[in-house]
């Protein structure tokens, strides 16, 4: 098989990280015979001090042209005083728009080789196993007015959340369907004691729910779920909702086991490349120092293998060879907790690849 | 001292708890020569069953005739498919605008002898003491469209996220002043990588910030903030944050150090009474059982002592009293952790009253 992917670096450690996915894809393409093509494009803060734009023309054509987007972190302590349009988060949210990625999936499981590492006593977390899908071009994200304001002569200042109907369903029919594959659960989480979009959000829920008797659908408000996912973390399995609410809960989400660093995500479009990247930030502070946990980008190339490219031998592969050396104990230090020896960046993915 | 205080006992296990603090606070009165009047008043789905409204203009009346309020809780499953004016929490929400309570305050605190009840590792929580200040009466909850549009023809709906400056400052103030008695940290949550309300919001943090050169401003964004409370709640002194973003975030903290039941929350008013109440729901499922945990309402009681009367030595008797009898091992159901022998709601008050 012949794929083109597109990598996206970005700052700080995203470098690093998306180094060892593509050596471990390069691997998967020699061992299994197909051939990936990379392609490499700038964004971020990187791309800000290059083009002066935090997501130049040109790698949007890169992703464009693509089979699917591999993307390492973005940010960093120089640019955090520029004006908002020259923030390198500002690509982030770009090529969400540009390449219509309208679902984030955040996959959150837990390792028992970690739960040392988490803040949740081990009882709350074994065998938590779910999956956040997020709405990723909406809402208050991208709602107009966004804007100061006079207001009978004072400053004062309005943000929106817009969605259309047609994005809910899409996003959680999504949801439904993955559910259907899995526990049969979803839980639908909204405001819709206070927001009217909420109450159109519930309402689509249920009509879809119609067209899967066969998975449950739950409605729980935004305040009780910050408080569920702590309390009762494996009552979920597949958890949908807008935007903001899913940055919230997802980041939330991903403390739980103790794992931040080793945790993929894709995010799915609606009629081009998906793009694939771990959830953790570009860790400016351990930057280019050999240190940084590869695994989460590594995993999210597991899920483009998946996803993208129908690869499931693939994706078991390079998923079996994560499980296999942090079983021998080979630990970051981001999930050494406290163990001694800590493993360097370029070791763990040299060990990753050695047992694929 | 003559005060009057309103009772709003609500819904569900709201009147036993209320009751619990009525008799403590009556107990206060007789120990200490005070004379407190209680006028009773409706609210949530009770008023609605009685006189149509979640919160008839009685109700309001009563309550600006009094020097505090103390509130139950609202709501439950026979109101659940009203209509949305036709809900309980819209008393909530009502009375919050009615008497202009611009600021909600949660303390958590760590009760050693509640550790067992986390779902956190006793490191993690052992000595947590910060606040979480809402604000109460703005943004997303209050703002301006709020309905059903239709956009090019198709099914779309609006929220808006409106702040004036003011209201920014009054609350971001009070941030401050409780933090310099305390331990001189403010933690400011924001979106502003995203909101144009959260860029203001920082500006004003940052104006304010300069009248307390002794207090250290920090910002957090609120996806991290989500991430942080669970990494590491020790952190934080004062967290203080807008209306939505607050009401996920104290949730969130609440269930922490194991002691949601035990939680008291104040709500301060611009120009009038203040209103104080248990962070708790109504909980349908256990009414009238005299089984709920009565801590939340008396240490809100005590809240009131405290903050609306001034009355310090008061207050403090009380949560000594709480604290006495949680050191004797009474514990009700929500924080018996197991333990064979659980206490009644009656009997917790009982035993409070005894150890003023
Ligand atoms: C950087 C920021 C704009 C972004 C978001 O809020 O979506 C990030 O937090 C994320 O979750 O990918
Ligand atoms: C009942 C609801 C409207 C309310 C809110 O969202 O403010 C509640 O969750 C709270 O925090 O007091």
């Amino acid at each position: 098989m012949k794929r083109n992917i597109a990598v996206l670096q970005g700052d700080g450690i995203g470098k690093e990280v998306t180094r060892g996915a593509v050596e471990i894809l390069e691997a998967v393409a020699q061992r299994y015979g197909h051939d990936f093509e990379f392609q490499y494009g700038e964004i971020g803060g990187g791309a800000i001090d290059s083009t002066g734009s935090p997501l130049p023309d040109e790698t949007v054509e890169i992703c464009k042209n693509s089979d699917a987007v591999l993307l390492g972190a973005v940010g960093g302590p120089k640019w955090d005083d520029q004006p908002a349009h020259l923030r390198p988060e500002r690509g982030l949210l770009k090529i969400r728009k540009d390449l219509n990625l309208y679902a984030n999936i955040r996959p959150i499981s837990y390792y028992s080789s970690l739960s040392e590492s988490s803040p949740l006593k081990k009882e709350f977390i074994e065998d938590v196993d779910f999956v956040i899908v997020r709405e990723l071009t909406g809402g208050l994200y991208f709602g107009k007015p966004s804007e100061r304001v006079e207001k009978e002569g004072k400053e004062a200042v309005v943000d929106t959340l817009f969605y259309q109907k047609s994005e809910m369903k899409r996003i959680i029919e999504l949801a439904f369907s993955l559910a259907s594959e899995r526990k049969k659960k979803v839980t639908s989480v909204d405001k819709a004691n206070v927001l009217e979009s909420s109450r159109m959000w519930r309402e689509t829920a249920e009509e879809i729910a119609k067209d899967y008797p066969d998975v449950i659908l739950e409605h729980m408000l935004v305040d009780n779920a910050a408080m569920q996912l702590i309390k009762n973390p494996k009552q979920f399995d597949i958890i949908v909702t807008e935007n903001m609410f899913g940055d919230i809960l997802s980041d939330e989400a991903s403390v739980l086991t103790g794992s931040l660093g080793m945790l993929p995500s894709a995010s799915i479009s609606t009629n081009g490349p998906n793009l694939y990247e771990p959830i953790h930030g570009s860790a400016p502070d351990i930057a280019g120092k050999n240190l940084a946990n590869p695994i989460g980008t590594i995993l999210s190339a597991a899920s483009m293998l998946r996803l993208s490219f129908g690869l499931e031998d693939e994706a078991k592969a390079v998923e079996q060879a994560v499980e296999t050396v942090l079983e021998y104990g080979l630990r970051t230090g981001d999930i050494a907790n406290g163990q001694p020896t800590i493993t360097s960046t370029s070791e763990m993915i040299a060990e990753i690849k050695a047992n694929l």
